[in-house]
């Protein structure tokens, strides 16, 4: 994108005003506390047509009439589901706001890419976030395998969807991808560590019969010198979950855990540390804007379309959500 | 990609040398009768593992044999299987030819993004062919609609499989993508009249208990201006197949057939012209070589992929190919 002029909004040394859209699980989870320690970045309202409001935040049944009201907003985090991103995003953007979108970015790979077009003709930054490449043993877990040789890569994504989707009907309809909702951060992660290497050769997709989104999936990719590298997404594990990166070398084993907070290598522990992705999102967004630059790498979210493309569906049991 | 020099192969006035990989039916039914009366290359060799040789041309059985018999060879028809094509492709822009592919280009479109980095930074011309945007009534279609308002796009792509893809056990198996190899024809048309305005919402895709591509589908797309879009593919319609879009505007119908070789408006005949869609492409593709550009538009194909990632799969009859 062109850089922004010097009259753009949240690049003047001030804080970032922001519109949350959308405000479920994820926002109330995450973003809210994030932002109520981001010294980088001002939650000035939040719109939702269904849920209440936060105590102290103006609230607006619709991302217009937030729009509308707060013309000196900067920005908009796109909290809404999957399915929704897309127009609420381009309304943003429409309206001159730079956009931070919750993960996955979109309901389909052609809305993303709309967005990034949308977004560079405006001279707007686009932030698509993928919250697991912050966690803080990505980047120790890429230093320690910078001149190591990968033998063999299993993740094991797998965890309890009644308690970390509970009600998420969306998540089971088109647009919402299902157990790849969760698989998408591994998937997040491993192309972080392996730019550009990661090539899908076949994927076992578990659709409930009731459901038009997979519960569990087994992905299958191309050798990377040699090295086999697979996945295993499920939704079906009871508490405790399994967020894990298994990483064969020639120099001994690296084991990331808890989602990207725990690295291993050997006996020796690297990482132990608490969650801090969504705080380091919003000083990022923050950096983004001031630079006049937008960070939208599509590549974990296309490995879940060739997933899709080249997967074999397989009917199992309906879900029940309790 | 950046301009070839003048040491570049297939600049310099004279006739592209090129070798066909996959000697197919897609390749003996339209590549080889196209470079017969092509003017502007010169088939020099081809090669396949399996089928036999064309009198007259050199044949070798792998790509690998063809390139170092012809170093002077200065381009590569991808004419395999979509699951074949990434890694002969590579092979080729490796060796430092331009390659042009038959289409689906590859069997995800992580593959595909990966073949247009790689020969945007060889300085290779990728040509990612659509032969359907050259049928004789798609480009006065466009004209025709320029300045009319749609209000309906209606597609029917209908055709036996057992005719048109007899034994082609390919496209039933992950990465053939089904009926979708003959479907996107009609969406590489339609990308083609209404770039970046097609976004889809919903795809009901029916998948053979025996196979793990669909036989049919239907699609409807995000509305355009108010005007309904939607796609019908079928793999079991008895001769004749129907490859038809039906727009109406507010200057009457415009009905594009035989797959773009008829264009009617109201009761006015505009365009009935014979097939010449390969003759096409191949021009294109010298000029493309001789103009140091690619051609390599991913939206058709990102269409699909959106299809397979928000469709709800229904299992239908086996299908048994005789």
């Amino acid at each position: 994108m062109s850089g922004n002029t010097s009259a753009t909004p949240g690049t003047a040394g001030r804080r970032l005003g922001l519109i949350v859209a959308g405000l479920g699980k994820i926002a109330r989870d995450q973003h809210l506390p994030a932002l109520a320690a981001c010294m980088a970045v001002d939650l000035v309202a939040t719109a939702d047509p269904q849920t209440a409001a936060i105590p102290g935040v103006p609230h607006y049944p619709s991302l217009a009439a937030a729009l509308g009201a707060h013309p000196g907003a900067d920005a908009v985090a796109v909290c809404t589901p999957p399915q929704y991103r897309h127009a609420v995003a381009a309304e943003a953007i429409a309206a001159g706001r730079h956009v931070l979108l919750e993960k996955p970015p979109a309901a389909t790979l052609t809305e993303m890419d709309d967005l990034v077009a949308r977004a560079d003709a405006a001279g707007l930054s686009l932030f698509a976030t993928w919250h697991s490449r912050f966690a803080p043993a990505v980047a120790p877990a890429a230093n320690w395998l910078a001149g190591r040789r990968i033998r063999r890569i299993a993740v094991t994504w797998k965890e309890n969807v009644r308690r970390w989707h509970p009600g998420q009907a969306w998540i089971w309809q088109p647009g919402g991808i299902g157990v790849f909702d969760t698989g998408i951060n591994a998937l997040s992660i491993l192309t972080a560590l392996l730019p550009g290497r990661l090539h899908l050769r076949a994927a076992d997709l578990d659709v409930p019969d009731n459901c038009a989104m997979p519960i569990a999936a087994r992905l299958r990719f191309a050798a990377i010198d040699g090295a086999e590298v697979t996945a295993d997404f499920d939704w079906l594990l009871p508490d405790p979950p399994v967020w894990e990166i298994a990483i064969d070398t020639d120099d001994g084993p690296l084991v990331m855990s808890g989602g990207g907070r725990r690295l291993v290598a050997g006996d020796r522990l690297l990482v132990d540390a608490p969650d801090g992705e969504y705080a380091a999102i919003y000083d990022h967004f923050a950096a983004l804007v001031a630079a006049g630059r937008s960070d939208a790498d599509v590549s974990p979210f296309r490995l879940v379309a060739d997933a899709f493309m080249i997967g074999r569906q397989r009917h199992v049991a309906s879900f029940l959500d309790n």
